[in-house]
């Protein structure tokens, strides 16, 4: 075991405020009772990873990604049971696979997605499947070898159409596993296809709308805050959305402002409810929307009604160029996981296959503060990963533990992942 | 991670000897795909440990056991492992499983298995089930709580029937696991019960047959051979059986005699036919038996026929004062491993829980020689657990790498583990 230790959490010592975690753990057997009849009722997703903050007061997901990029970032002493779980996701497919067809992200410099690319594949081939790396890229007309900072390399391949098959050249896919999350919509070499593809193309960015996302997330929040007798808000991150807002032309932006007024209020009865002297915060993002642009932190109304052009314009455009239209006005959620400095603000990442928790990382940021979204650039992985894999708990150890506190960020994580897994049942 | 290597593999330099490790390295993905289809048809048991003998030249199972106790013997870093496959296992039962009673064997100075039973409800405590644990002790009239040598405890509780259920004070399983071998016969009280009962009681060693086990094996074994393209016999030890042997009154020897010699000769020719010097030699054994009593090492028929009477009371009981009557004789595996001096030999014991590989360890024995049991007085284990999981081959690696010899022996042990998959759906 390498000797990785767990943020501080700057809360740590305000009493009640952990009440909620206690109720997990002390409930574990119910809640997993809960979390087992769930998966037998809705197809978990093949993997996602979830973005949680842990205020200390409230542990809450602010984004469930089902194209997961960072699986090198993991603890590779856990590697096995991510093997595991990627045997346990194609034996819940409903055809026999033997061969599997990776499409990642156009990326062709970003050598740290094609590190994560290399390692899942890595980890699909030791599960026992013959996999190969397709790609999106427009004018690939013959195969790419990159050389990567491991020292590994890795080749990505056009993909041609034969028919309702997508081919390599002389590889025929059983299964077409997505890590490109489609934010510029579905391609055309990806409709009608008879083979798997999961997850579903449907759930793409340029379709999928994280306020849905978050509805669904509502109501699993509720139903096992009902189970461990705990007001649902300690884990579950209040919304609103708006329809077509143009931060350009400043239209829909009094709706923005009704909502983020309202929302603002609502948190702020819920710090009094629960005694907490934070400063309520909002977070507004692209509703549809992916890769950390197009973030704000709100604190009042003002913020918004006045934002100068460059504001607007980042507002008004994330990546690859979408423009936001919908926009999620989600209550912020402090970070208050600090990591060495004080200052160094810390938040977890976890990493699901199938319906298991596989292990994680935080997500540190030495120049963002606790309010801030840390999915920017100067944000650091590499020496976070878990120390854990999130599915031991030890009863006997404090709240504080690392497998405890893993233990929680893991079921909350598995929240997410259900609600992703309804969301993605609705489609069918 | 530990710094535990690998033993020694004292025939580790003869070059084509070791071609059937090259043979299931190589064909990785066949092998996988046919075993993913292979449990698709059959369902794995609960749990099932394996022994194997590795003589470089062959490696073979020489018995699974499908009550294993030694899992406080596994790597503690892969415990996340055991932990998502018992969840695995549960899944696939066909009724919602919340609590889970464990029926151990009768053991109560035997810390060292008591300590195999507290992990074992750990475990399953940790995946989320509540877990206790009920006496087939026939006097117990209450709790029995032990002190075990890792300063935790463990109750014994007395069980009862209720109708048609087994209940604990204040506890009605939905799940029985039985880590009891059953060897003195199935209890009245587990007669018809309406909860789960698994591994069926059916095959405790008092009804199954090593006989029967082995020849199942053999035809997974030759399946397999035929997908690799190698002899099935470099992976499957050769085999023949007695029916009613009585060692005390000279009964059957006869048949024995006749029997071992035709597998002497048998193994001699196999041995020539690979150019293979070492001295042919066949294991007598109760064909219903564990814990490696009644167990003979014979390289010659006289070796049977002059039995003095001591050796044939030895031969003539097993555990719990059974007698011996079926005998299987086994084609003898030398264990070529060596531990620390060339003396000291070693074998790999595999552990599996669902069809998932979760660990194993060396059974060492400083006593012992290459062509004798190790499961005997003097045996040790702990320092040996294996620093793998045997899911994740390295194709860059020498053959004899830890990652992949141990993936090796996770496929050989997992050929065991569908034998006894298969013996257990022909009892349905």
């Amino acid at each position: 075991m390498n000797d990785i230790t767990v943020p501080h959490l700057t809360t740590a010592s305000s009493g009640p405020f952990q009440l909620f975690e206690r109720a997990i753990l002390d409930n574990k057997v119910a809640i997993e009772s809960w979390f087992r009849n769930a998966w037998r009722e809705t197809q978990a997703p093949f993997y996602a990873s979830v973005d949680l903050r842990n205020a200390g007061y409230k542990i809450a997901p602010v984004d469930t990604n089902l194209f997961p990029a960072g699986f090198n970032n993991l603890n590779q002493t856990f590697e096995s049971l991510s093997i595991q779980a990627i045997q346990n996701a194609v034996e819940h497919l409903p055809e026999s696979i033997d061969k599997i067809l990776i499409i990642p992200e156009n990326h062709t410099r970003n050598l740290f997605y094609l590190e994560n690319v290399y390692c899942l594949k890595t980890l699909i081939e030791k599960a026992g499947f013959e996999t190969r790396i397709g790609s999106l890229i427009d004018d690939l007309e013959s195969p790419l070898t990159i050389d990567l900072p491991s020292s590994n390399n890795l080749t990505l391949e056009p993909i041609t159409r034969q028919g309702n098959r997508i081919i390599l050249n002389g590889f025929d896919a059983d299964l077409i596993l997505l890590n490109n999350d489609l934010a510029t919509g579905k391609p055309e070499i990806l409709e009608g296809i008879e083979q798997i593809v999961t997850p579903p193309a449907s759930l793409g960015w340029s379709s999928r709308l994280k306020s849905n996302h978050f509805g669904y997330y509502q109501q699993v929040a509720q139903d096992l805050a009902g189970i461990i007798g705990i007001d649902s808000w300690f884990i579950d991150p209040m919304f609103r959305n708006c329809g077509e807002v143009d931060f350009m032309k400043r239209d829909g932006i009094d709706c923005l402002s009704k909502n983020i007024d309202a929302l603002l209020t609502e948190i702020k009865a819920k710090y009094e409810q629960h005694d907490i002297s934070c400063k309520p915060f909002v977070m507004v993002k692209a509703d549809a929307g992916t890769y950390g642009m197009g973030v704000m932190t709100v604190y009042d109304v003002a913020d918004i009604t006045e934002l100068n052009r460059k504001e607007r314009t980042k507002m008004a455009t994330t990546k690859e160029g979408q423009k936001v239209s919908k926009v999620i006005i989600q209550e912020g959620v402090y970070t208050h996981e600090t990591w060495g400095s004080e200052t160094t603000v810390a938040e977890p990442v976890v990493y699901m296959i199938d319906h298991q928790v596989v292990g994680g990382f935080y997500r540190v940021h030495e120049k963002r503060s606790s309010s801030q979204n840390l999915n920017a650039p100067g944000m650091r992985f590499e020496p976070l990963a878990f120390d854990d894999c999130c599915n031991a708990p030890d009863p006997n150890s404090d709240l504080d533990s690392h497998q405890n506190r893993f233990y929680t960020y893991g079921v909350i994580a598995r929240l997410a992942l259900l609600a992703a897994a309804r969301e993605i049942s609705s489609l069918n």
